[in-house]
């Protein structure tokens, strides 16, 4: 590979890392037993993974593309807007910068895991786990709101934007999913945010840790990666226009 | 119609659509039982509402006007800044929008209807009821909540906004109103994300549902349209100037 | 008076009528007995306040300065920044836009006042009432909070702000005061904003008021006044710099 | 020193005493007895201080580089954006900044103190306190928590933001900063913010209060010089390019 493709997915690392760092952090801050912020609520889960979104993009994308979900990354290949030879380098990157990210929020909060008892709670911090657990009605949840991201996304992609102002919209968008669709899965609506923290979670020798529940974690990389690819679809369909 | 009004009308659906799905999410992660931000307060309700109208404007702006609310199409109809042949489409796109919107929402909510058991508590997800039934002073409240956003949406169309953020500031909009107005009756102010998904209520199959209250439904429908025009009335009063 | 004081004498009447219903309104509907968003929390006071100063600057800019304060029109006044000549009827018309923002939020919330016993939280609705009652200290918070405010603007107006920006920012600078001086005093930082619904208060024929607490009434307007003056001062003592 | 660098100096004087003053002013709204917002709860913690920092940054920018922090200001050096000589100029005026803010909030809320009976709380108003204390992990915090706020400002210098937009940033950083990784040591991320309130705290006559924790104090300092060495040395690493 050549090396502007190194430094895209070192931008992809650093990106995921980041947004992976501040959004497991926030639900660990939220969640921990003696966190400073426990309980603070679900407001706090959404604005927080908002702005690690946010954070994330402005971190990679001054060397790559900021995708920072594999789901992304393929659909943005299906729409015709990204190279396909990419989408393998930029996904692993991605997973790496997940994994990272996840093993840092183990130690900003190090000596909290050992006051949290309930083993749910800890795998909770790092990877997602459906209210009800129920297959079929799990992974249209994922579907759905990865493809109300992508499809905003794409939108994004025809607008206009004042300089700066465009990672705070797509932060804006993962509040959104967060607030109105994340109830029931916990909105991973991202491969690499839910697979890379898993694969943590298995390593790290976690206080009070249980197992990652591999059983599950299909759903969070399947369901996104449909409903990124429906939603490029969808938008291939629209005659592009301007009013 | 020709080919134009189609496309237009395509982007109200559409955004209207992501409006209610974004909107009527947020009342059901919020109340649907086992969802996992049940009870998070009107905080995220208010929060989740604007962003869903920010994100609808953003999803239909480059297909139509981004109305994406009848009472709004008549508004600006009889402010004079739109044709008064488009009111009657883009209302049935928006209503469309509405009603699927509201199925969205069924279907990523699917399987906490059947935990819910509360009937008020599922419509509430869908449709709007007042907090004291009372029909002169929840009229009026859908009147004045609507008149402030009609005039508002008049003094932005005088603005010369940044790219990109004309959507946020109209986001920012309906979070006001629903966090100072919308205590009374749940600010409806728009025909369209009231009775789009009350006859989604009425037709699907939900499980623990109760009857649609139609004998409020035309509160949420006459008392946006009555305060739109009245806020349209007084933007034309008002001499236009520029310090 | 020629008629460009007139108009912008309405844009100040609009534009703190607005201020006044969207930040009463935030409190009405958290502490209004079966209001939908009771008990919603201080955190929707701050940011509906917020909103509600955003959106009266909004709606007064296309006519007037949008100072929606008698304290700010004083001190931009002593500034050197505004024509003395215009500070008393921006005053008057400022306070006549509180008093009939205040009587929106009434009819807004009509039939919860009955609902509501305490006289205390009715007229916490309408103007401020400090934590704890000492005149000394609450007007020192009254001075501060105002000081901050008004320098903060006059930094502002150096400032080259995208189109349509500044009123966001200085929403966000109310939302601040609120969240971290608000605590002592309530923050009226107003005149108008305080003695424009007390007035409405005496006036108006609600249920299970009680008295209008005017022996407290002075302390939202002379301490705002006096620390709009002081920052006034010292920000002319600075050098204007530009790095 | 020339004239110029009195001036900075006040710059960064008044920006820190903002920062603080809005900063330890929301912990005290929630923290103090009798206040109006006590127990608010986190998410007002977290969007207070960003806030604060926001206002901190426009009340200096116009006259200094409004880095309010003396691990910035190292950091801005090491990364070669900075002069060396100017690192304890600044230090000093932001330290002088931090002690003056406290003793406004000390003010702000005086008839407060009285109230609040627990020396603990008292104490946090001013400074951090970790939720566990453990010297190893809390410094790690510390250090992680300033690399994410030095690496994001040292990408933002990049960037080619709107006119205003930038302080909004740097507010949204230290609100995602405090949302996600602040559940353990309460992010210092900066010696100004923490050791000025902390001498403060020392000097002042504060009813109730009790010592002033001095054996913990050197951790949020040396943590966030250490964090923001490291994010300068890691920037440097990072080839600059743009897509």
């Amino acid at each position: 590979m050549d090396t502007s493709v190194w430094l895209q997915m070192l931008g992809e690392f650093i990106g995921t890392l980041v947004l992976v760092l501040m959004g497991d952090g926030v639900v660990a801050a939220n969640s921990l037993r003696k966190s400073k912020s426990e309980g603070a609520g679900w407001v706090t889960i959404a604005l927080g993974w908002g702005a690690a979104v946010t954070l994330g993009v402005y971190a990679s994308s001054f060397l790559s593309l900021a995708h920072l979900n594999p789901a992304v990354s393929i659909a943005m290949a299906v729409a015709g807007e990204f190279s396909w030879s990419l989408v393998l380098p930029y996904s692993v990157a991605q997973i790496a910068g997940g994994i990272v990210g996840a093993a840092l929020v183990w130690l900003n909060y190090y000596p909290h895991w050992e006051e949290t008892k309930d083993p749910a709670t800890i795998l909770g911090v790092f990877s997602t786990a459906p209210a009800i657990r129920n297959t079929v009605w799990n992974v249209f949840s994922e579907v759905l709101g990865t493809a109300v991201l992508v499809f905003s996304l794409l939108v994004f992609t025809r607008g206009d934007f004042t300089d700066g102002l465009n990672p705070i919209v797509v932060g804006l968008l993962i509040v959104s999913i967060g607030l109105s669709l994340g109830g029931s899965t916990g909105y991973a609506i991202n491969p690499a945010r839910d697979l890379g923290p898993r694969i943590a979670h298995q390593l790290l020798p976690i206080k009070n840790k249980g197992d990652s529940d591999w059983g599950y974690s299909w759903v969070p990389v399947v369901g996104p990666i449909i409903g990124g690819v429906i939603a490029a679809l969808l938008y291939l369909l629209i005659p592009i226009t301007q009013l």
